[in-house]
């Protein structure tokens, strides 16, 4: 029986998702769970590999299993073994030609920055932090360039293992309310470090560093070395991945999502 | 010269304020940071000693010092030598009449819970959690009894160290939003554990478990062996300390309080 997994987790608690002989992995977390569960060893396999810092509110996992268990004893029994910093949100059979890592066409990654002249120890971790303001009306200018299929080498970091650097950018939102800045990122797959690139960008051009214009030089150069440094992980949230309707896979859960969301829904 | 500060922290990072052998209070942080910027010891003085685990909003803070330096030199000076858990978010010159404790006329505390049946990773030690929505009519009804002057010994912890049992409760205001539910409680001080004591009471009869009237009967009992256990500290925020005029505060900072404040401002 293949089960599917919806899960959030803090990033900041974990060396990112991918297992590592240290064990201080969210991957590592959730196999030691589910072996303590099951009763024996599973394997899972990921939507989104992501970062160490990076969050999720919407990450999806599956894994095969001879057990039949109820969705419900899945999500209450794992998360029983779990450490507070992980916990799935939801369990669902899925058929054999499910994938949660080859049958996503969709995935969305929010970042939330907070602009204020003085930092918030109660957003440590959880949002990006600039002192000013920032323009929003140049950073939509800029991220226009960055819709539909391109090579996105200048945003893609040294280690990233992807067969091509050529993603499709769905949409980009972004919106203001009060001190926060939300930004919503959806494509059909990301390179590795590619939002926090981009996010670099967008922040230097909010700032007005830069004109909304050198996006597009930059996307064009297809080179790493033109393109703002990598922006803080604190604030990026991998918020949800899209499957086919046929696999019937239920939405993540943002009930626990206390910020803004400054975009059409 | 008398300096007055307004403080952020994120209670889980320290054992409480007060300042400790160890060393890991935020007392302890604080006046380290403050004695590297001014190169001499600074004594502090709070309005309000927190548990372990209890965060601040708008904490107050005095100390005296010889040196003469901008309010915003003291903001960025210190805050530069303070760990992230902790930020003063501003900084003003009083006069010797002044003091952080005995001046005060007011303290606000703010608990936010959330309500799923899943629990969630990025909420953990910022929220309290329960499984299932709560009754708000029936908490608004229990909690008119205790507006007003009382003896609060049934919400006193047996450690408590005040003078007097006998506080007064000017209002308590809850309500929800989405899976969020707020609390708002204001009184010219509280007893140690009092709010998480309050809490505890709040959430049974939330739940059903006891009736609206119940907590008139415990608060008249002043036996705190009729209250419910303490509630987790996760939620609890000292969000404001109220001070007369003539002192010329600057308000708390909430511009980075992402939660709802499902009450009247």
């Amino acid at each position: 029986m293949r089960i599917a997994l919806g899960i959030q987790y803090d990033g900041f608690a974990f060396s990112g998702w991918q297992a590592q002989p240290h064990g201080n992995t969210v991957q590592d977390a959730l196999e030691r769970a589910l072996a303590a569960f099951a009763g024996m060893p599973v394997q899972t396999h990921v939507a989104g590999r992501t970062d160490a810092g990076v969050h999720a509110l919407g990450q999806v996992v599956h894994f095969d299993t001879p057990l039949d268990r109820t969705d419900y004893a899945w999500v209450r029994g794992v998360n029983a073994f779990l450490p507070k910093a992980v916990a799935i949100q939801w369990a669902t059979p899925v058929s054999g030609e499910f994938h949660a890592r080859f049958a996503a066409f969709e995935r969305t990654y929010f970042y939330m920055l907070y602009a204020h002249p003085v930092r918030a120890p109660l957003l440590e971790g959880k949002c990006g932090w600039l002192h000013t303001p920032l323009d929003v009306a140049a950073m939509r200018a800029a991220v226009q360039c960055l819709i539909g299929e391109h090579d996105f080498s200048a945003f893609r970091s040294s280690e990233c293992q992807a067969k091509t650097p050529v993603k499709h950018m769905y949409a980009i939102d972004i919106g203001q309310q009060g001190h926060f800045y939300g930004f919503r990122f959806r494509a059909n797959a990301f390179l590795h470090h590619m939002v926090r690139n981009l996010m670099g960008c967008l922040v230097s051009i909010g700032k007005g560093r830069q004109p909304p214009g050198w996006m597009a030089e930059v996307l064009a150069s297809r080179d790493r070395r033109r393109a703002a440094p990598t922006f803080m992980p604190d604030g990026l949230y991998l918020a949800q991945v899209g499957y086919p309707d046929q696999f019937r896979l239920p939405p993540p859960n943002w009930a626990a999502w206390p910020y803004p969301m400054p975009w059409p829904t």
